[in-house]
């Protein structure tokens, strides 16, 4: 912070475009970020304990040893005194250490503007310039300065730079490389368990029932019968998990009569994923589509078909149109199409570039009133396809009922739930609530006091 | 902006994390922010007209007279002097006062530099952190230590800021979370519009003329047919409402001989919502393919089929092929898959995260030439369907034409017109009034005279 | 940098919007950007070399000489000393000068703060406000606060400014609206010449031989049918290419015994194309799978089952049903089913801001991952669908083998090349390469030196 650096602020001439750059540790991220800087103009020192044995760095790049590299340069990538010193480490697990390597490194180093960044870019695409992946680089600093020239190289790499602020960051930085898909991981298992329950399910009564009973090899049904009859069901399930945690919120703001105290664990964990749960809903309908729509096409359906159109040929008789067929065939199969639509639609609204664009009323009128009209056709699509049959005796197999019965119990759950909790009376007080009224306010704010300890 | 301020200018070290942070206002709002910097490690300090009567704050803060917490803390979240004024405020509707609320604030309280943040996310989604929705923060703010300020504490929180400049914006990020799908709500009116048009037109051609001559009950048309009639109607008249507006735009610009005068209001208001009719039209056509796909499902078709093939096996004859009929049905179908694969192409682009990806040119390339492209392919699509039957008075009900003959006029007109716009004569014309040349230059001075007074 | 301008340093004062842009240049865009800037409350001057022939100009604005005009403003756009100088100008063609426009300025004016902004937004969406495009402005400057206040009124005029650093990103800048889909240029050339391929060499096969042969006319088969065969096998052939570069860069790390030679040109390209290959590959498959799903609809299809089953309702013979046959047809569809599912998510990942929410890690997962359980699905699904007439003599025509035959060479060869690059012994190596080891250092170091030079 010397009168010199208030001369030239930020100003970096086309000329200056020959910053010498430092770069301490000869490792696997260091020799692609020297090649790629010598690429573009920058001259590179890099500091090593042993000079002469570094024969793996690229050429151009000087190496010297760590007092020489560092009296050289301008910019030092990795440690030195009174200069920019970009941290581009990451741990080998989460939390590994209490404290974020960068702020470890600002208090080894208390005269040097630490700046975080790097860390997320894989060397490998760094290297093969394969940066079909997220060109973004995250960076974090306490000097603004410093920060802003890192971010001039960066984007001088092709890459794009994201100010995360304040050294306080970096452990979030430091963590996020190492993270694969954590809020997938629940609802990816859960949905797994269904499919797995499910597909054996329907083929004790689909597969094992007619051949210990009939003898008849109804194995080829493992193809597109039974998973057509798993991805529904999952559907619905998912979706009526996923879709409306907020009227679970809705039973537990009304049982505890206040707003402020913090939803259990779980609870808070599930409202977190339900986006996931949504989206694997919306996968899990559209191979149901899918495996709907190639029906006409299959051999055993054709085949099907074809014998029982022979058979009434041979017998000279024609099957009489019956109109309620046609109601209830047409109708369950239009609001099955409109609902997996307005499940597109909302697909589509959780896109992150989509979500960005739309304000919060906005936001959750999708949200709110789509998810629940597409969970009503969605339901409503299952009963009516269940149709007479619904819960007839001759429909059960070994006292098991048909999977789509057991579907309906969770959507069906949420559905009775929510019309409860908007009838006016139930409304008024939850409203209240969330207006900040409170049934026991002593009682809340003891809850609150342990929470914050913790 | 004493000598301390610039000493550390943004530097905030690891350990300042317990900066003392004071919010004046003890409503939801404030109750939320404060209860999640407390968890963030921030001190918070409430300021209160009568601080013995706030129960319902969360109890790690303080509650203080307003003169005191203001003393205590050194970032204020609404009011006071010489300090960060963080306003969170929003109104109640669009345009309730001349100035924006940042702006009145920043003139009542002239040392505090006014940043205006957080007004945009909703308290319940804050607590909650059920924050799938837009996890960004607009802030906007005259001087840029106090915006830095208040973004480092918005990253800090987990939310992304994005700065909109100088409080000039504050307007319009007031305004923001008050509107709901402004731009939606005409194409969405029209759209219903056509549709309950078309829906009864068609009912009265297919159910009720039906009823009224032949006594056949076919109100089961109303679940899938009539849609499936509907749907490519809305789709063909919103895209040729929607896709070509650029071509009404040149015969305006033709017809005034300059580009200098702004296009009429309506026009305006038109060119800005055609990229959502493009969509509902979009919408439209996704719904008629999947209703088109399940039609060899139906039950009644089903019946058809079958009660047609037994007749002809009982009479023991088969129908003779027709090549012309093949290739009609064939061709017609053909184009209408691949306009709506080009119509699905013309949505991706359209994402945001898409059309940020291609330059001015790329866009207008895929929005005007794919654009023509597909209305053709649907307008021919639905030309080739009518085929042979096309106004012949055979199918004319009750002197009604088929409705997808009224769907054909407005896309035929719009290819007329852009057919006749790229005319070389004409194109040339058009072309050089668009680089600036007019029939009458007098004329247009005068009229942008008019329009820039207002 | 006088003392003035640190007094007041970013603080742009709701009063002060009536700020003095000067504009230098009435050409095209400087009017549509005076008039623009005019509405939006700044106060404009245009400097013009002959004052009183500018009648084109908005009217609001004053036009004044060079001289007079600069010195009215505060800002000038396009040249003048000591101020703040946006350069908007673009090139005709790429890479014209050897140095971007703006830097040329930067020397030309010593003094001036050169800014580069606005040249990638079109005069004609700002005018028109059709700016449904990217609202993104480019904006790049050696100076932070001239930046900073040229952002601010990219802001007010409600674009969205993109700081891209320092003036060497200019030239980037500059050459970004010249181009016109780069990277889709050869994917998009190699699949329009796989596609008339195979769909002469199918034309060939089904529409030639048979009229030759069987004096048949089968040419509705040109709309459908022949290319519901082009398709799949253009999307295999693209997919193939397009999805695994990983493991041609694999071979010639294994063959040179080093990862730190940089891959030939031809390969640097094909990686860069790598996502577009696979986007194509993703939409012929989506035209697939539409032109499959319409099979039960075709009048030709229709016939043909039709008459059938009217011959063997003839002839009262039932065909017997083949558990055998049902196994194949339906698992085909099945395993294509799948295939494609999962090709829709990949393509659902590599949107832009999708990409942006996953780290490398799960990026790579995905990519890697499920981009092979995609192709061996694919290819499994055409390997089943050929099923016992695979290679048998019956199925050559004029000697030609069926053309899914010839669309599985190369995805077989791209799974056999992975199968072996994953064998134990093989796949040690190629991680010891990538970790940095080499077979012969010396050489690798020569050839950087090489390329390094170029």
């Amino acid at each position: 912070m010397e009168k010199t650096t208030d001369v030239l602020p930020l100003t970096m001439n086309s000329s200056e475009k020959q910053e010498t750059v430092c770069i301490f540790g000869t490792g696997d991220f260091g020799q692609s970020l020297g090649l790629e800087m010598l690429q573009c103009g920058y001259s590179i020192v890099f500091g090593s304990r042993n000079p002469r044995m570094s024969s793996l760095l690229p050429n151009g790049a000087e190496v010297l040893s760590y007092s020489e590299a560092a009296q050289k340069s301008d910019i030092i990538i990795i440690v030195l005194n009174g200069k920019i010193l970009v941290d581009v480490s990451n741990n080998l697990k989460i939390k590994q250490y209490p404290e974020s390597n960068a702020e470890y490194l600002a208090q080894l180093v208390p005269g040097a503007h630490v700046v975080k960044a790097f860390n997320t870019i894989s060397a490998w695409a760094l290297q093969s310039r394969a940066l079909d992946a997220s060109r973004q680089v995250f960076v974090c600093g306490n000097d603004s300065k410093a920060k802003q020239r890192v971010m001039d190289i960066v984007r001088s790499l092709g890459l794009t730079p994201l100010d995360k602020g304040s050294l306080m960051a970096a452990n979030e930085i430091e963590n996020y490389p190492l993270q694969l898909f954590t809020m997938w991981k629940f609802p990816f298992y859960l949905s797994a368990v269904l499919c797995v329950f499910f597909f054996f399910y329907c083929v004790i009564r689909e597969v094992i029932y007619p051949y210990v009973y009939e003898k008849k090899d109804r194995t080829f049904r493992l193809a597109i019968s039974i998973p057509n009859r798993v991805f529904p069901i999952a559907a619905l399930t998912t979706a009526g998990l996923g879709l409306p945690p907020w009227c679970y919120c809705g039973i537990l703001q009304l049982y505890r009569g206040t707003k402020y105290r913090r939803f259990p664990d779980w609870l808070d964990h599930w409202m977190l994923c339900r986006k996931q749960l949504g989206l694997i809903a919306l996968g899990f309908a559209f191979l149901h589509v899918l495996y709907t729509l190639v029906i006409p096409i299959r051999y055993y359906v054709r085949w099907t078909w074809t014998n029982r159109t022979i058979a009434q040929a041979i017998a000279k008789k024609e099957s009489p149109f019956s109109t309620s067929t046609a109601w209830l065939s047409d109708s369950y199969v239009a609001m099955g199409m409109l609902g997996f639509f307005l499940f597109v639609l909302l697909g589509i609204t959780s896109l992150p570039s989509v979500s960005n664009m739309v304000n919060w009323r906005e936001f959750r009128f999708v949200q709110s009133k789509l998810g629940y009209l597409t969970l009503i056709l969605c339901t409503a699509h299952t009963l009516v396809y269940g149709g007479k049959r619904f819960l007839s005796p001759s429909s059960l197999v070994w006292y098991l009922p048909s999977a789509y019965v057991i579907a309906l119990i969770i959507p069906c759950t949420v559905l009775v739930i929510k019309f409860i909790l908007i009838l006016p009376c139930i409304d008024k007080t939850l409203t209240r609530i969330r207006e900040g009224w409170e049934r026991n306010p002593k009682f809340s704010e003891s809850a609150l006091n342990g929470k914050t300890d913790i």
